[in-house]
C-alpha cells in the first residue's frame, strides 16, 4: 500500500480540465498499489481510479501498460480501462509525473484465499492470457530470469545480512535456474504479478484484475507459477496442494496447458519465488524511514524458495502426467 | 493519513453480518485522518466510511463522539452519521479494536483554502456550533488549557532539540496564557480540529464536516482560533488577514460574536497554536520509523505562535472593535 504523491485541489482541477468528466465530487488517496500511488476520484459522471506513476514504473512504458488493459477491456476482459481525454490523449501528467484516469473496477480481493478462490482466479488468468491474443504490443521481461543474476550480484550483502549463508544457496539457485530454465514455452503477454491484491471477487466469483504494472511478454506458464506461489501457500509456510490443484483447474477450464507446460511448471515456480524475493530484498533496504509504504518481507520468499528447493522432481505440484 | 489497522475480507463479513448492509462490493483502505484507519467500504445499499480507533482515541470517549455525529446529522447538520447494527449498536469491534460504520460524505478538502473557502468554513463552524445546541453530553477538553504545561514538562528536552532556547520561549507563552486566558465566554460543543482536512465543498461551497474525535466542550470562540491557525496562514508563514475576516464574517452571518468572543480571539489563537505545536512536537518523536502516517512539522505551528507572541495587542486578527 502506497500513497508517495500528493495531490492538491487545484492539481486535480487541472487535471479534470482537460477531461470532459464534470466536477469532482469526492477525491481520496487510497492504499492500493505497491508501486504508485492510487486515488480513488468520483466526478459527476463515475468513478475513476487516479494513477500516479512512481519510481519503478519507466513512462516509455506506459503506453504498453495503457494499451494493454484498453486492448482487454475492449475484448470483454474485467479490468479497469484508461479513460480517454479531449484530445483522445490517455497518458496525462500532474506534479510532473506520469499518471492515467482509469475506471473504477468493484469488486474485493481476497487476504486468504480458500480452495474456490483459487480456481476462480486460475480461470480469470486463462481468460486474461486468452483475451490478450493480438495485442500487437509487447514488452521484454525486465524481471525475467536472464535480470536475476545481475540483480543479485548487488544484493549479496544484504542477503548475508538477512541470514549468513544464504548468498551461496542463491548462487546455486541461480546455477539450477539457469541450467533447467525451459525455452519455448508458449508465450504471450502475460500479467507477472497475479497476486491476491490484484484480483477482485465478488463473493467466490472472478470479478476482474487490477495492476497491469508489470505486465509483459512471457511464457504464460511463467504467469502461473508467479501466481501458484502468491495463492497456495499457507501462512505457515506449506504448500496447500489442493488450492494448487483447484488453480490449474479452473485455468485449464479455459486453456488447457500442454505436457511441456506441466512439466515445466515446478522450476518456473522456482524462478518465480527468486524474481520476488530478489525484489522484496532490494526494496527491504531501499526503503526510507518514514515513507508512506510497508515493505513486504524478503524472508516470505526465501521460504518458499526452500519448499521450491526441496522438491525439484516435479512431485510438488502434482503437475507430473503419469 | 495513516491506515494502521488491516482489515481481512473474513474480518469485514463478519462485522457486516451484523448489519442489514447487504454484501460488500468494494473496500480500500483511504489516506484519510491522522488519528485512526479509515476504509471506504461500499455495500450492495450503499458507501460508508469504516473508522478503527487507534491510540489516541479512548473507546470511553466514542459515545460522546458518535452521538454527537448523529445529533447533529439528525438536526440537519452535514456530516458523516454513525450507522445502527440490528441491535441498535453505533460503537462495534474489529480485529480487537473499537470501531464505527458511518455513511459516507461525498466533498473534496481544499489544499490551500481561498478568501470564499474561508467564509464557507466559518459558515460551516458557526452552523456546527448551533445544530450541536442542545446535545445533553459533554467532553472535557483534555487538550486544553490547562493540558500545556504538563504535557510541556514531558517535551522540553525534544524543544531544545528542534530549535535551542526554544524551552524557555514556551515557558514564557505558557505564563503569558496562563495569566491572559478568558473564561466566560460563550460555551458549548466545539470541533477542535477544524482544520481544511476536515471539511469539504463541492466547488467553493461548504459541503460537510468530518472527524468529531477530537470534539468537546469548550468556547466557541477556541474553536474560530484554531480554524483562524489552521486557515488563514499563507505558506510562507504569513497571516492572511482577509482570509481572517472572511472567515469571521461567515460565521458571524450564523452566529453573531459578542465583543468579548472579539477581544479573546488573538489569546485564543495564541493558546490554540500552541495546542497543536505540543501535539505535533509529540507525534515527531513518537511516530515509529516505518509508519504508514507522516508525522507534521511542529516547527509549522511555532512560526504561527511567533506570529502571535508578536501581536498581543488584538490588532492582528482585526478583529477589537474600535
Amino acid at each position: 500500500m502506497a500513497v508517495y504523491t500528493d495531490i492538491t485541489d487545484e492539481e486535480l482541477e487541472t487535471l479534470l480540465a482537460d477531461f470532459d468528466l464534470g466536477a469532482p465530487v469526492s477525491f481520496k488517496g487510497i492504499a492500493e498499489g505497491v508501486e504508485n500511488s492510487n486515488f480513488l476520484l468520483e466526478t459527476e459522471s463515475g468513478r475513476f481510479i487516479l494513477t500516479v506513476y512512481e519510481k519503478r514504473v519507466r513512462s516509455e512504458d506506459l503506453p504498453f501498460f495503457l494499451g494493454l488493459m484498453r486492448w482487454l477491456a475492449e475484448h470483454d476482459y474485467a479490468c479497469a480501462t484508461p479513460v480517454a481525454d479531449r484530445a483522445g490523449e490517455i497518458s496525462k501528467s500532474v506534479r510532473g509525473k506520469p499518471c492515467a484516469l482509469v475506471s473504477f473496477l468493484p469488486g474485493l480481493s481476497v487476504r486468504r484465499p480458500g480452495v474456490a478462490h483459487c480456481r476462480e482466479a486460475g480461470r480469470g488468468l486463462a481468460e486474461l492470457h486468452r483475451a490478450a491474443d493480438g495485442f500487437p504490443m509487447s514488452r521484454d521481461n525486465d524481471l525475467g530470469r536472464a535480470a536475476w543474476a545481475p540483480m543479485f550480484a548487488r544484493l549479496k550483502g544484504q542477503a548475508e545480512e538477512l541470514k549468513p549463508g544464504l548468498a551461496d544457496v542463491i548462487d546455486a539457485d541461480l546455477a539450477y535456474l539457469a541450467a533447467n530454465w525451459p525455452t519455448d514455452l508458449p508465450s504471450g503477454i502475460v500479467h507477472a504479478d497475479y497476486f491476491p491484491d490484484n484480483v477482485f471477487f465478488h463473493g467466490e466469483a472472478f470479478a476482474g484484475t487490477i495492476d497491469f504494472y508489470f505486465a509483459c511478454t512471457d511464457a504464460f506458464a511463467y504467469d502461473i507459477a508467479v501466481a501458484l506461489n502468491a495463492w497456495c501457500f499457507e501462512a505457515d509456510g506449506s504448500f496447500n496442494i489442493t488450492a494448487a490443484r483447484a488453480m490449474l483447474a479452473g485455468y485449464e477450464a479455459v486453456r488447457p496447458l500442454s505436457d511441456a507446460e506441466r512439466a515445466a511448471i515446478p522450476v518456473l515456480a522456482h524462478g518465480a519465488a527468486l524474481r520476488f524475493f530478489l525484489t522484496r530484498l532490494h526494496d527491504w533496504r531501499a526503503t526510507p524511514a518514514g515513507a508512506l509504504v510497508k515493505p513486504k518481507d524478503p524472508l516470505e520468499y526465501e521460504r518458499k524458495l526452500a519448499v521450491h528447493r526441496a522438491s525439484k522432481d516435479l512431485v510438488l505440484f502434482g503437475t507430473a502426467r503419469a
